[in-house]
């Protein structure tokens, strides 16, 4: 059972809209619509207690979850929503102690969620170029406890001509043209490893599948996530009325060897296999362009 | 870079409806509409390699994923689909270290995909009554090499008087009936742990959120998530006329302490909190139930 | 070519969330966000033209449509929206010509909708028990030009025992407990005749439903209408943000008789087939209750 | 009370994936998996009525809808779904007595739907090229008594210099590349007058939305709608598994004059302001383009 203390992540909660993620200090207090909130009464509660402010509401003393960290890294700054997160976890297969490259740290959502399920034995190679946006990003790291997992880099892997990482198992991409960093992030990722783009637009998805296709990836697929709120109440239930019309679409594909295709199972076979290989890669490629 | 050999696990894949995971032994080959592999021209061949049928179709030797896995459980039984599972990690938070407990293992796709980000240091505690299920839950998590991170109980939490685990940091509820086991699984989870129970029908989410107010949860949240292909090609960009309807619900909450609230922050009020809080609980229940 | 004149009705448009319905009266002139319109600016011009207003914005003089009507009526008052309204339409094989029954007047935005499509030789029976509304709907109804076509009763169908019209080719229910009024519902539409009702919460498909087999309905359906917003741009394509959660479930079903069937197509069969058909309603019944 | 006679047309109802629409022929008998069913059995029932098969199953002899034609239609070509064919009608306000014009007649399944809702003082213009479809259409459309309001035109409005109609209140278009007609179309509607597109894919949106700002359209909105069909069921209430991922976007704009802007509200601005038009356009038009 664990009891809070000076210094414990706390995150005081009143409802989804109304929370607060917080380093308990002594001496700190806050003031809400909802009442001041002292600190200090949190102390040597276990988590799950709850608070009554001066205004006679109760405020729950949860143990911050990635999950809690990400929405606080929203105020302010754009990030990759959990339900995009969640998914591109689990259609990679991201899990503990793999390599990730990420192109495009931002505020460090995305970088905090995947190191957060890595660790303790993979590692999160990020690459970033706005040096306000890499400091966000490390705050936010390090709050979620997380900066041992992740290296940061200053580097724009557009035009540098570097291999900084390879034999990554997932490629994160967060760029508004992905299509561009794709011949790079192929020597750096291990064979039939797996890429993710993060694609706000139609447009993003089409370029970037072309751009896939032509340097030998497979099993792309993009799609897009719905979460619909559903508002449980005896005898009154239904979707909530609010709702989110739209955050981002998600491409992923694997990295393939278009080349490098083997005999046919009869030796036969043998001799024309390569040549027929190539046709037929051109042909596939072609045939994606209309 | 690695070799496929001798025992590697390989998906066969031609595409997303027709693909193949096996561990390569030697002498085997399969026989299919897009004609015949032999499982020793994949041996030395780097994983993201294609091999050619005997009627000229390409098939790329993937490594598995976690999500190769579960969809391979797929055929036959009934299984959580990965933008349920990823839902599921990312709200709840589910990371390397975590103790997880199950109620329902099904055919264990659930099972696997938690192990595998809570491992090497986490564990998961599931539980089912179903012989023959967990039998094949076993083989499922055995394959994809997750059984050192499972251990699988035969008992019914419905009815045992029985408190095998306790401070765990996640519940996973898979039962018709969730609502019966939410005191007893409140027993064993950590304060402000959290649950997350499926929910194919909206009953079941109302009766639910009912049990979980009653029981002193507290950021309780209902959701159903959509996930929709989209076709991206050169100049023709739509979703794909395919889709799924429906899968399940989702219902997520977190463990709180109605009972355990503190003091106001002024002194005077100490005395008459108590009281107050009890009442106020009271209200807040009865005020869920119209 | 129309001309806009004096009571000529006008949609001043500026873009879907700032636009104001009225009829020109020379004198008048109104100010808004986007500068100070003068209706006599408008008399004279052709539908389809535009204003500038003192503040240099555009603002274009558009023939109100009867989705004017509606989204006009909005403002204040709870309506069934277009995509809900036009499913029905379609659904129902709503035409010229039709008898429509109306339970819960409302604002009268579905009563316009339908009354725009039946006239001029159809005709809607609407039915209320609030004043106010009934107030509210007969002015919304009169601005569109439809009261020809609608006849408004203050009677609740709900406990009286009349049954005020008859052979309605469609009944449109917006109750909170629209299972009450089935039975009566029945004897006033015709054979096969269409019912529709507006269900916000999944608890009142459900009641419905089972009252619906109750009182010999067929090809019963139960579904949601979702209505995505796209931002169409050059090279930026996606949907907006903003989105809708919610709105309401819809109800449909067609009235048949269970009791009126015929011999099978065998002479044999005659004698054993009206028992035959009694027990098998019996048992559809108890099915669907369980 | 309408009894069912010779010619009549009937809709045999078993469940929405089972059902024969006909016009009743005395000697006619038709065999289904359900059963034989003799069309004289309906003759003298109401309709509403069902008749039990030879394998005891139950048909419902239901009168057709608009609904049961357009489905009826979709056997074999493509059309435009209820769920759409009602937003149209919703969106653009069709109503009695108003004149459609319509490019593509295809199957006439859109075509019928805006007939039935128009007639008796309103008329359907719609222009085709093929001849095969021209027939297909010709013959759904008199099958649904519909022809009295439709002229079926051959003629190619993409090339052809004819504006063979004019001051239409609404313009239905579906065809590949929708943008080439708009000029056209544009000649051929009234001042504020609607369009409607069939846009299959986002490509489609995105050329189509950059014309429509071209030729001085306004209240341009992209849409799409999703039906999600729901089984409600005692205590079983959810969301159907089977689903439809795609059928098609929409797209709807009004005429406006770009050119016709008039004085500001102070005399002094008048001679500023044709100026001041012209280059808004032209910036308004160069801002979609970017």
């Amino acid at each position: 059972m664990t009891k809070i203390k000076q210094n414990s992540p706390v995150l005081f909660f009143y409802n989804n809209s109304k929370k607060w993620l917080m380093n308990i200090s002594k001496k700190e207090s806050f003031h809400t619509h909802i009442g001041v909130i002292k600190h200090s009464d949190a102390i040597g509660k276990e988590y799950g207690s709850r608070l009554m402010t001066n205004k006679d509401k109760y405020v729950y003393l949860l143990e911050p979850t990635m999950y809690d960290y990400i929405m606080k890294i929203q105020h302010g700054t754009q990030i990759v929503y959990p339900k995009d997160l969640g998914y591109i976890a689990a259609r990679a297969g991201i899990k503990d102690g793999q390599k990730i490259l990420e192109i495009g740290t931002g505020s460090g959502s995305l970088t905090s969620f995947v190191a957060s399920i890595v660790k303790p034995r993979g590692h999160v190679y990020t690459f970033d170029v706005d040096e306000k946006f890499m400091k966000i990003a490390e705050k936010n790291i390090s709050r979620s406890g997380l900066s041992k997992y992740v290296t940061q880099h200053n580097l724009d892997l557009k035009t540098s001509k570097e291999i900084p990482v390879t034999e990554m198992d997932v490629a994160l991409i967060d760029l508004g043209d992905p299509w561009i960093v794709i011949p790079k992030v192929r020597k750096m990722l291990k064979g039939s490893g797996a890429i993710f783009a993060i694609c706000p637009t139609m447009n993003q998805l089409e370029k970037l599948t072309m751009a896939l296709v032509e340097n030998e990836f497979t099993d792309i697929e993009s799609t897009e996530h719905i979460i619909r709120n559903i508002e449980a109440r005896e005898g009154k239930t239904r979707h909530s009325f609010q709702g989110i019309g739209h955050t981002t679409y998600l491409c992923f594909a694997r990295k393939a060897f278009f080349g490098k295709t083997t005999a046919k199972t009869t030796t036969k076979a043998k001799t024309t296999t390569k040549a027929k290989t190539t046709t037929k890669a051109k042909t596939t490629r072609k045939k994606t362009k209309t």
